[in-house]
């Protein structure tokens, strides 16, 4: 079983995993290539390879085609090697000065294309626009169904960025906690909110990027792409919704058209700009509205979700990862100058 | 003129450097190719080019020699693409709903060995001792003589790291704020101290160490290496002195030795038990006294000094970055019980 431990000084919590569990001799060259080699020879998310994946618990398919069968446009496994095992939220619990739970969660893997080499910012608008629609359907669904604090989806792409396997795929974390940088972000806004704004902050800031629109990369009726003003990585961008929510569960089939059309903006000024580069796209919301009521009252009025989207094109772990700062070469004006020139983007 | 900008929500500060500043060019592949070809080439670092990097503003060398020519054994020179551009604490700036400041600060280099090919893990301990008290000495220069809030010393070893050379080298980075971690550990502990503890709470996570000795990994008469309970990275080990101590500024030159005997075994370690992996090497203590007084008050007495060893050998950068949520695939204990195993170490 795995284990979510808690760093008593600064509150961050991490999941300590045994199902991933490995050896010294794991991280020895020899054993990487072996390994690396094998994943080149067979995609378990290929369409005829379905058996070799845990069955599914969501698909959009063709009408008759049956569960764990091709046929499928878009499919959601479980994680056959979760970081976290299904379950309602565990309690807390101590070990001497330090806190613990048992790692249960969700861990769900949604592979987006049955097309092995169709990279997500190839997909068509519309296909783009049902993935985030089976994002939706995800976190409604565990939301309501597990009780966790927390649904995280994300995406991995390229192997800097993490990812194991090629087959375009995004991923679903649901924790019992709420996650710190989460955390962090929603204390930040009703801090901002009540000392300063009397407004959220993520549309106080969205007012003024429009006004000066010098980190302006994309906009539509609905959604903005820009690069942040305190970037942390080169060519960062966020996506936001223009009016204001906290809940992303809560979008509606149109706007998911109108932010498909702005990811995959983003994602093709991203691939055309900066040759493909490996990247991470993390949604950030509010909380489980199921189970937060009590410990983040009001939160509607002061969090906006939105979309991270973060190039993998520097080595920054170290020095970053032990100070939490970052040192960004590329200013977010330069980098929206350059994604905003892109002209042979075609939505 | 790099830049200093907060994200407003979160509070984190970054540095937007201009000196090292990058086109979408810099980052195709070929490009890429071409620098580390030229760095293979030439080391500005290595005995005879001391011409090479800016005048040295310290060092460790034979009696008659003289500055910037050989005869140096370890040698502290400002970095010559600065991350912060070398002067006292700037005042903070808005634009906008946005804080920014000149991104002033202090950059060095220092260069431990004029040996090319002698690693951190391979110096004899007297001469680790040595690199510590060069710490210590800059680190006190540093903080009279800019005021800067904060001195961050740290070494990132191998190209994974972060280091573009690889002739053995630590920086030191003086920025005019506190960088995230370190305030989050003050504050933690601060909250630990008033609320729990009545004590600081590393001294009583050491206690608890020390009689479980579970993730125990190296221990002598003034300190301690063992693997944190909640660890991020596989591997991962914390450097603590057993003495209280915010301040590593006030270590002893005795236990400098004591220190250099510690980091060796933890350095020694790692090494051959992972085959010599990538790590990052941070200082945490508490920010400068000459400044930061009314900011911190009474931050000696529950704040405690310590060296995180973080090896790169997972590719963790995405969702952990997006979330601050960590999945470490090797529980601390596994890895202490590795670790304590190498019996080849000598010290």
């Amino acid at each position: 079983m795995p284990e979510l431990r808690k760093d008593i000084v600064t509150g961050r919590w991490v999941i300590i995993s045994t199902e991933r569990s490995k050896r010294p001799d794991d991280f020895r060259p020899t054993e990487m290539a072996e390994i690396k080699k094998e994943s080149l020879t067979f995609c378990p998310f290929c369409p005829g390879n379905e058996v070799k994946t845990p069955p599914e618990v969501f698909s959009v398919r063709e009408s008759h085609s049956a569960p764990d069968q091709p046929g499928w446009k878009i499919r959601v496994v479980p994680n056959k090697f979760p970081a976290l095992q299904p379950g309602p939220p565990p309690p807390k619990k101590s070990r001497g000065v330090y806190q613990w739970m048992e790692g249960v969660g969700v861990h769900e893997v949604i592979i987006e294309t049955p097309d092995h080499n169709q990279e997500m910012a190839e997909l068509p608008v519309d296909h783009l626009a049902e993935i985030i629609r089976v994002y939706r359907s995800r976190t409604i669904a565990i939301e309501e169904q597990y009780h966790h604090q927390y649904v995280q989806i994300f995406k991995n792409k390229g192997k800097e960025a993490g990812a194991s396997l090629s087959h375009p795929h995004s991923q679903i974390i649901a924790t019992p906690i709420v996650p710190k940088r989460i955390k962090e972000e929603i204390y930040g806004a009703e801090r901002l909110y009540r000392n300063h704004f009397r407004e959220c902050a993520f549309c106080r800031m969205l007012k003024e990027e429009l006004t000066s629109s010098e980190r302006l990369i994309y906009q539509n009726e609905r959604f903005v792409v820009l690069a942040p003003f305190a970037s942390r990585f080169p060519f960062e961008m966020a996506i936001l919704p223009l009016e204001h929510s906290a809940f992303f569960r809560e979008i509606t089939d149109e706007d998911s058209l109108h932010l498909a059309k702005a990811l995959k903006q983003a994602l093709s000024r991203l691939k055309s700009q900066l040759i493909d580069p490996a990247f991470n796209l993390v949604l950030h919301h509010a909380p489980n509205p199921q189970v937060s009521d009590k410990a983040w009252p009001g939160i509607y009025s002061y969090y906006h979700w939105h979309l991270e989207l973060l190039p993998i094109l520097t080595k920054v772990a170290g020095f970053e990862l032990g100070t939490g700062f970052y040192i960004n070469p590329v200013p977010p004006e330069v980098a929206a100058d350059y994604l905003r020139k892109d002209e042979q983007v075609k939505s």
